[in-house]
């Protein structure tokens, strides 16, 4: 089996490029993880995912626990083996989506107790019973079980926070099982205040756990505040831990992220928008469902390697979308997955060869430009 | 380029083996073709549905002349090219769709006017716009224009109904335009009635297709009167033309329908009920839903070779359908059109073995054995 480590190889700035090792798998770092809430990511095989490069998927423990539940899930063999998914696995603890319930929930120095959306049934989550959970899931990756801290929060009520999550954290670390080739990740919280971020990094550094996710972010606070966040906590943190922004982002917040030494990110944006027909294109963002690609030939993007562009029209996938064809859904999820491997992958790259200023230079400019016009192409 | 063809390779009692040959490759019959209304197998790409063994789909001609549109369509290289099928394309006349709309129609000599069931607005099918629509679809199989007697009928209104079909079926074919490699069924109607079908087969043949059709029946009265008029009926039909029964059906009504020489099929089932959770099996049909499959780890079918069988277990599938997940949709319909053409290659076999008889009595036996239960496997 191979230990669960990282390995920095390279920076470019304060950019980062690494290699986490884990059990199931290598991970190529900065890394973008599809999310597949409920054990699947929705709308594509598991083989799919794989084909767009993605190494490493994430679940929910919160959707999890609720349907079909830990133990089963257990009994079948964890999320990977359910599912099918050929590589590392991280779970979330269901700190965020439990917090995101609001009059539902109610927390206790020792855990939340909160009502399920599904049939309103009664459940409890704690730092021992999430990393449990989690455990049952088989995550290759656990996330440490922590608050929230919703925004914007007075720097009161943001430090309060922070410090019931390092106690959880705590909990959290010593409630881990320990595995060869598996890891679990702290949460570093603190809001938008500089000290607090830097107390909440020495804590969880005590601990001591196997990478470091940056939580509480992309809540609100806009990718200005997000970006200013990222500047006073990520210097702080060891150089030698992957680091991870939950829950982000639009393709702008990647590549943001990695410019600020981000590793590893999140976000449910390129299957969701697949979902309701916004694509992703190297000019920036097209909706499939607008009428002036209802006789276009060409595909979404020209550079994209996917199905969806390689095989298909952006008439055809116009037409998928007005007559409210699954398969339509399939190929532009299928398509954005492939677009956020491609922009890791180009980031990767771009800081291997040092040139990162320049490729986050042209992403704008590109970006920028905007689709090209059907009539005039 | 090759000329349209029916080979009748060999006989066992009724039941027929042959191959027909197209400008996009060959069928071997007796073949089940899967339905693509709207220019997709619902929640299947193209590939999935060949590598179960289809060699050739159905479109709806009703459906794509409503959206997107026929001349859209045309402009697009015609269906098969805009959804990516690399095969032959079979398109219905727009006949029976357009008879469902019941209120919403208006039959007289010359053709059908009708409303839309999207938006209202008015349309006109003649069998020469039929038959212009399906040269605009680049269907390689275009099917005569004919009213769908309803059932019952009165042997007078049968009568009525299937001559005036046979009049749009000379229209049809006045309107048809010949492609090396495409061919131009007409369609045998006379509801149950043995000397107005024998009627219909005589006034087809006199106008000449390339194939013939058997229209007006599973519209409810029963597989026995189902057979019974495949009994009266194919006797009369040409051997040497291939023979399709419309919009047929369960997996007994395709062994009977073989077994009283039929030659070709079409039904929206196997994908239907892929999407409400009824799966195909060799003992017989499941519900994925039911609570017994939670916690199974068998496949749907222990002898299929589709993905959903051959990498994803009953209580996964389950899961997916109780979270509504498209991918639950996605691999039941595989499954079951995985299913559906395994029978009918099990058919083929068994045809040019000369064993049909004994293949029919075991395939009874098999389905009514039922499920294995999972608790005594």
């Amino acid at each position: 089996m191979t230990a669960f480590s990282y390995d920095l190889l390279s920076t470019d700035g304060t950019a980062r490029r690494g290699r986490l090792h884990t059990a199931w798998g290598v991970v190529e770092t900065p890394v973008f993880m599809p999310v597949g809430t409920a054990a699947t990511v929705k709308g594509m095989m598991p083989e799919s995912v794989k084909s767009t490069g993605a190494s490493i998927i994430l679940a929910n423990t919160y959707h999890l626990m609720l349907r079909p539940g830990a133990e089963r899930v257990g009994r079948l063999g964890g999320v990977r083996k359910m599912m099918g998914w050929d590589g590392p696995l991280l779970t979330d603890s269901g700190g965020f989506q439990v917090m995101s319930l609001g009059p539902l929930r109610k927390l206790d120095e020792d855990g939340v107790t909160f009502k399920s959306h599904l049939d309103g049934s009664k459940h409890r989550l704690t730092p021992e019973r999430s990393t449990e959970i989690q455990h049952l899931l088989d995550a290759t990756i656990t996330m440490a079980f922590d608050e929230c801290t919703p925004f914007p929060a007075e720097k009161t009520v943001a430090a309060d926070s922070m410090r019931l999550s390092m106690r959880w954290a705590k909990r959290s670390r010593d409630a881990f099982v320990p595995r060869e080739g598996y890891g679990q990740f702290g949460i570093v919280q603190g809001s938008v205040f500089a000290d607090l971020r830097a107390e909440s990094v020495a804590a969880l550094g005590d601990i001591g756990f196997e990478g470091y996710a940056i939580g509480g972010l992309a809540v609100g606070e806009g990718q200005e505040a997000m970006f200013e966040a990222l500047e006073f906590t990520t210097p702080l943190m060891q150089t030698d831990k992957p680091r991870y922004l939950m829950g982000v982002g639009k393709p702008s917040d990647l590549v943001g992220g990695v410019a600020r030494g981000v590793d590893m990110f999140d976000c449910v944006l390129p299957t969701r928008s697949g979902r309701t027909g916004q694509g992703f294109t190297r000019r920036g963002p097209i909706n499939i469902k607008n009428a002036r690609h209802a006789e276009d030939n060409r595909p979404i993007d020209e550079a994209c390697s996917c199905p969806a562009c390689s095989r298909f029209s952006r008439a055809y996938l116009h037409h998928l979308f007005k007559a409210d064809e699954v398969q339509g859904l399939m190929l532009l999820s299928w398509h954005n997955i492939q677009y956020y491997q491609d922009l890791m992958a180009d980031m990767r790259a771009a800081i291997e060869a040092g040139t990162f200023a320049q490729f986050e230079k042209n992403f704008h400019a590109m970006q920028s430009l905007g689709d090209i016009d059907p009539l005039d192409p």
